[in-house]
């Protein structure tokens, strides 16, 4: 039985909407049903038309399907990619996940397996603590948490963050590490085991 | 000097606007000058509604001013009054948070002295992990973060949370446990550190 | 076929050493290998005998096997119990893990299925964060973290701890809550995942 | 009035010992009194001799002097250095902090200003984990956190840790980039804070 993966991302200017992509296919190339879909954006208008690149890219993005409470329910597996903001996750992740308590109150999360991604302008800007502190979250939903730890030696020259795969990103919005490798890792991975849960369950 | 103190808080039906409240009392009684804020509300009308005492609440704290920038830059301290939502700060503190870039890049949010409260439906629903998460928050600003430890006997008969005051609630919304008199000594306490920084200063 | 699992735990005056033993009798009954062990004391002898309860304690379980690195490789999943010492396990604990190192360098920590129960001699005296933790640390090793979230009612009985459970002691040495039957549940569920993960391996 | 400092560190192969003296270096520059102690190594001499490194470490830094207790008494600020283990700070280090029971009974804990470095093998191997969990071990002592966030552009050019300085180890001991700069900021800053809280104080 093929695997369902939700991946659920936040971007302002894209990276974590590449990280997504990236996990999307290698997940399509395992043979997984595949959602990508993006948490509604909260910010003012004004806020995104000041910025070029955030405008260009919502723009850019204004098809990508929005996240709703059926992309939990309906999936085995849950990636989810967000930007730092100040070391935890951003609001609009958060607004999407504090919007779920009626699936949780009915027992719905329970069992997910998931996994995260991150990205932050320097190099220890929260691209750790923000994956811990989505994972706290992740507890609270009882879902079965699967970092990656060193279990592939492309995590080594991703950066080696043990909690999910993570990315510095210049002011020109250019990666500054080569992680595709360890997104394609990190989604295998999860799926893998989402794959034993699913057909261990049977 | 008197020491400027801005309580920032969330609260859908009531609990932290309470703790809010006595800490701007006890704050008051102390000689300090206070801004009692609330952050803006994201859930639409039609979510808090469907709930009566979210509904109550929300008609009486109308007048309560939002948060804005400038309680940032005024204040010498920041204490800030939330909910854990599954571990974490609610998306609506979030939110305030995250909007702050601006100020945060100028360099306005460095030596704050900072303090948190918490609370949540169980005793160790997050009551001490959303406290933990939003002082990570706070690292990001250049704050000084003042916990309260176990500085004062008083905290023990509270539930003894060192990272802040936390209380838990029933579903009727009735605090289970007497936090007044922790809530007061963590506001004296981080007056009396944000005196130290104000007066040490000059 | 059967689940293996290892309870590692770190007792000075027996409330971890209680936790791990209820945690035995529920993993034997449904049909698990188990093996309980304690992790090395670090105190000197003369720390330990200035504290009738923690000697008396020390005495009582000379005969409990320590803790090696075969308790890992041999188990399918680990379940840990230990105080918070200042809101993270107690040196004991991290000094077993930080000497796996070996383990971790071939891989043979991966997939683990691991979940933690703590200690704290105040409700919100680090029960969270201890767990959250070691959990951290786990990431490290690969490991698939399973923590309770809310999924049986038991567990809001018993503090409501989603990480893990956790129980408040009195300066006696006095359980303050009734937590056997959450740490049944933690057990029970930690067995169901590791046989998902090892039958869904095969 | 001059600021007492200790610097607290464990190091095995010399990074957080060179942290450490850089540190020693610049706060005996800005006029404070410094101690610069190690914590009480654990690991078993055949550990140690089986790794050159460590042993050259060992045997070259045999007279600097063990920490007590009497070093956080002494002190206005600590400032900790660590290597990751895991995420989370050395059985070494945590070792010595839950030794300090005494002290924390007796509210000698109370209000020292606390700031944190680490070093990890990877970029995004533990290096803000384990200084995260540091900060919440010294919350329950009652510590003033003093991360330094971005309060210097120096720390941009160091991988902009906002929770303290932290470096890349190669595995033949090389520091990857150039925190110098970071680690005496992250020092000046620690100073600065605590002068406030002394000369505030009185």
């Amino acid at each position: 039985m093929s695997v369902k993966l939700s991946i659920i991302y936040y971007s302002s200017t894209g990276t974590n909407y590449q990280l997504a992509q990236w996990a999307k296919a290698a997940a399509e190339a395992k043979g997984a049903e595949v959602r990508l879909v993006k948490v509604t954006e909260l910010a003012p208008m004004g806020a995104i038309e000041s910025n070029p690149a955030w405008k260009e890219h919502y723009e850019a993005t204004k098809d990508v399907p929005e996240a709703t409470s059926d992309d939990i329910t309906w999936a085995d597996a849950l990636l989810f990619s967000v930007p730092s903001r100040f070391g935890t996750m951003p609001s609009q992740m958060k607004q999407y996940i504090d919007s779920q308590g009626g699936l949780w109150a009915n027992g719905q999360t329970i069992n997910k397996v998931v996994s995260a991604m991150s990205s932050a302008q320097n190099p220890h800007g929260g691209q750790e603590a923000t994956i811990l502190s989505l994972y706290t979250s992740m507890m609270h939903w009882g879902a079965i948490i699967a970092a990656p730890g060193y279990s592939d030696p492309v995590l080594f020259g991703a950066g080696g963050n043990p909690y999910g795969t993570s990315v510095t990103v210049s002011g020109e919005g250019e990666m500054q590490e080569d992680v595709k490798g360890a997104v394609e890792h990190q989604v295998n991975r999860t799926l893998d085991i989402a794959s034993m849960v699913v057909n261990g369950s049977n």
